[in-house]
C-alpha cells in the first residue's frame, strides 16, 4: 500500500476528478461539443493568467511555447537579452542562439534574482532589443523574479517582454495585464493540475506587430496560425483533446477557490517548509528577497548524499521530491507546493524527510521539522 | 442514453481499459518507473512500425513529428520531392516552403495514388534530392500509396524517404525496414487508439547521416537531441507522460492480436463497408487500385449536403463520421476503420447513414447497405 505522492515542480499531483476527466470517452476536436471545451478553457485561462489577450493553446510540453515565442518574435541577427540565473534561464539563451539571435545574457548566481535596473541598463545601451525573456520561477533554483518592476522597465521602451511562467502560474502572482507583460508562457502539469502535453502563452498585441515582422522558419509554432484558429475557437493543428477536456475541470477550481486565496495558500505551503528546513538545520537555496512560493530548494549538508536521499524517499517510501539539477546534482533537494496538496501533503514530505534524513546519518531531533510547519499551518 | 461513436479518421474509438490508463494518478517522467515504460512503448512500437531502428517520442501532434523530419533533413536551399493528391500531402509542400527548402510537387489528381515512376524521373533529373516526402494513407481521400515500389526506387538514391503514416500505421501494412523506409511518422490518435498529443518517428542510420548536416534551426524538433535521449531511455524535453503510459497498454494488443492479423481484420471492415456504399448507389471517391482500408471515402449525391448529413449522424445519432477537406467539402464523407472498432460498430455506423440518407431524401431500399456489410463480415 505504498503512496504515491508527488511533491515535485512538475508533474503535479492531479485531483481525482481531473484524473477521472483524463480517463473520459473522448471526443472529436472539429466538433461543436469540443469548441465549448476550448471557449471554457481560453476563459479559465484568461482568469488565471490575469488577461484579456488571446491565449493560444500547443499540443507540446512547457518548452514548445517558449520555443513558439523566441521564434515568432525574432529574425536572425536580432538582439534579445536573456537572464541566466538557473537552468530554466539558460534555456531562453539556447532558444535565441538556435534560431541565431544574439540574446545578451544576464548572467545571475543561481539562488539570487536579476536586478531589474541590470535590464534597464542594457536596454538604454542597445534600444534596438527585440525582447526580453525572463523567467517568473526558476524551477533549478526556487527563485521568484520580480516581474511587475521588470515589465515597468521594459514597457517604457519598444521590446516586447517574455516570460517563462511555466512553472509558476497559478502558484505565485503573475498579473499579465496590470503588470504590463506582453507573453507568458506557461503549460498544464505544474500549477494546473494535468498530465503534461498541453502549453499555451498569452499574446499582447505589442508582441503580435512584432511577431508579424518576423522572418524565422516555422509552422508547428507559427502563431500567426494561432491568432487565426483562435478566432474561429480551433486550434491549428490536431489538440491534446483529453487534456484540453480536463483543463476545463482545472480551472473550475481556480474560479471555486478564487486566484488569490490559491496563491497565499500555496504561500502558506511554502511558508511551513521553510519553517521545517530551518527547524532541521538546513539551509535554503535561494536568497530570502527573492525565494519562491512555488518550490523550496533545501541545501543538504556535505556529508548526506542528495541522489541517495531522493532515491530513498521515492522508491523505498514513494514520496517523490526532486534533487538537483546541474552543478547542484546532489546537492539540494526541491520540495514542490505545486498543484493538488494540502498541509497534510507538505507533512507527509517533511515526516519522509526526516525519516530517510536519519538513516542516512544526519544528527538531528526527530519531528521539530513537521512540528514547525504544523507551527506556521496552525497559526 | 446517446452513443458516442467515433468513426472518424482520428481522433479514434480508445479501448476501455486504455482510457482507465489514461485516468491513473501520474507518475514523475525522470524515475526508473517511467523509463520501464518508455523502454515497453519503444519496443511496441518497432513492432508495429516493423523496424530495428530508433523511434523517437515526441509531445506534439502528428504534424510535429513531419515538421521534425522536414527541418532535421532539409537546409535552406535543399531540393525536396513531395507528392500531392490531399490535404496531407499538401502539407509535406508546406513544410519544405516554410523551411525554404526547394520541393518539387508532383500534383496527384485527388483520389488516386502517385505512380512511383513519376519519383524515379525526378530522383533522376535531380541526383541531388535530399528527400522524398510521401503518405502512406491520405487521410482526406481515402487513398493509399504503394509505398514498398517507392522505397525500392528511393533506397538506389542518396535521396532519404519520409513516409507520413500518422494516419496509416497499424492498420494497414508499412514494413518499415524490409521495404527500406528511412523516416516513418505517426502518432498517437489514430491507430493507435489513444488521445491525441504524442507523435513518433523512427529514424535510420541513412536518415540519421543527413540530419546531422541540415543547417536548420530547430530546437523541440532536434533530433540529435532526441537520439542522445533514446541512449538514455530519455526524452529531451518533458514528455506525455499520460499518453506514454496508456501506449503501453495499447501497444500489448497490438502483440496479442498480432500485426497482420490486425491489418487483415481492418481489410474486413473496409471491404464491408465498401461493399455497404456500393450497395446503396453511392460510388467510392477513391480508385479502385489505390483504395485505403484506413477509411472509406464515399462520393454523395449531388442532392444531399454532406454537411448536414455528418452533423445529423452525430448530433443527433451520436456517430461521428468524417465530411470532405477542401474543394471536397459537403460532397463525400469518410468513414474510418481505425481504432478500437469491430464489425458491429461498422453495421451500427452504415445503419445511422442509411436512416440519415433516407431523412435527407435519398433513394434506396432501407437495410441494403447493413446487408452487404453483414455478407462481407460472415462469408
Amino acid at each position: 500500500m505504498k503512496r504515491n505522492l508527488l511533491l515535485t515542480p512538475g508533474p503535479t499531483q492531479i485531483p481525482a476528478d481531473v484524473c477521472a476527466a483524463l480517463g473520459r470517452p473522448i471526443i472529436h476536436h472539429r466538433t461543436p461539443q469540443f469548441q465549448d471545451n476550448i471557449k471554457e478553457a481560453i476563459e479559465g485561462l484568461q482568469y488565471v493568467f490575469q488577461t484579456k489577450n488571446e491565449i493560444y493553446l500547443l499540443a507540446s510540453s512547457g518548452t514548445g511555447a517558449m520555443e513558439a515565442a523566441v521564434c515568432n518574435l525574432l529574425s536572425p541577427g536580432d538582439k534579445a537579452i536573456t537572464v541566466e540565473g538557473g537552468k530554466f534561464g539558460e534555456r531562453w539563451t539556447e532558444l535565441c542562439k538556435a534560431y541565431n539571435a544574439e540574446p545578451t545574457v544576464i548572467e545571475v548566481e543561481w539562488g539570487t534574482a536579476v536586478d531589474p535596473a541590470k535590464i534597464k541598463e542594457l536596454l538604454d545601451q542597445a534600444p534596438e532589443t527585440k525582447a526580453v525573456f525572463v523567467t517568473l520561477n526558476e524551477t533549478s533554483t526556487g527563485v521568484v523574479s520580480d516581474i511587475e518592476a521588470i515589465a515597468k522597465i521594459v514597457k517604457e521602451t519598444s521590446a516586447v517582454l517574455v516570460v517563462d511562467a511555466v512553472s509558476g502560474l497559478g502558484v505565485v502572482d503573475c498579473q499579465t495585464d496590470k503588470w504590463g507583460v506582453d507573453i507568458v508562457c506557461s503549460a498544464s502539469h505544474k500549477g494546473f493540475m494535468l498530465p503534461p502535453g498541453l502549453a499555451f502563452l498569452s499574446v499582447s498585441d505589442k508582441a503580435y506587430k512584432v511577431i508579424e515582422a518576423s522572418t524565422n522558419a516555422r509552422y508547428y509554432w507559427d502563431l500567426r496560425k494561432s491568432k487565426k484558429a483562435f478566432a474561429a475557437t480551433d486550434t491549428p493543428f490536431t489538440p491534446a483533446i483529453g487534456i484540453v477536456v480536463a483543463l476545463c475541470e482545472s480551472l473550475k477550481k481556480f474560479k471555486a477557490e478564487g486566484i488569490d486565496n490559491l496563491l497565499a495558500n500555496y504561500g502558506r505551503l511554502a511558508e511551513g517548509t521553510r519553517a521545517a528546513a530551518r527547524a532541521l538545520g538546513l539551509s535554503l537555496f535561494a536568497k530570502d528577497d527573492c525565494i519562491s512560493n512555488v518550490l523550496t530548494a533545501i541545501s543538504l549538508p556535505e556529508d548526506v548524499d542528495g541522489g541517495k536521499l531522493v532515491k530513498t524517499m521515492r522508491d523505498t517510501y514513494g514520496i517523490s521530491v526532486a534533487g538537483g539539477q546541474g552543478h547542484l546534482k546532489g546537492k539540494i533537494i526541491r520540495i514542490s507546493h505545486m498543484g493538488c496538496i494540502d498541509e497534510y501533503d507538505i507533512l507527509t514530505g517533511i515526516s519522509c524527510l526526516e525519516k530517510t534524513l536519519k538513516e542516512l546519518g544526519y544528527k538531528f531531533e526527530l519531528g521539530v521539522g513537521v512540528a514547525a510547519a504544523q507551527k506556521v499551518f496552525n497559526a
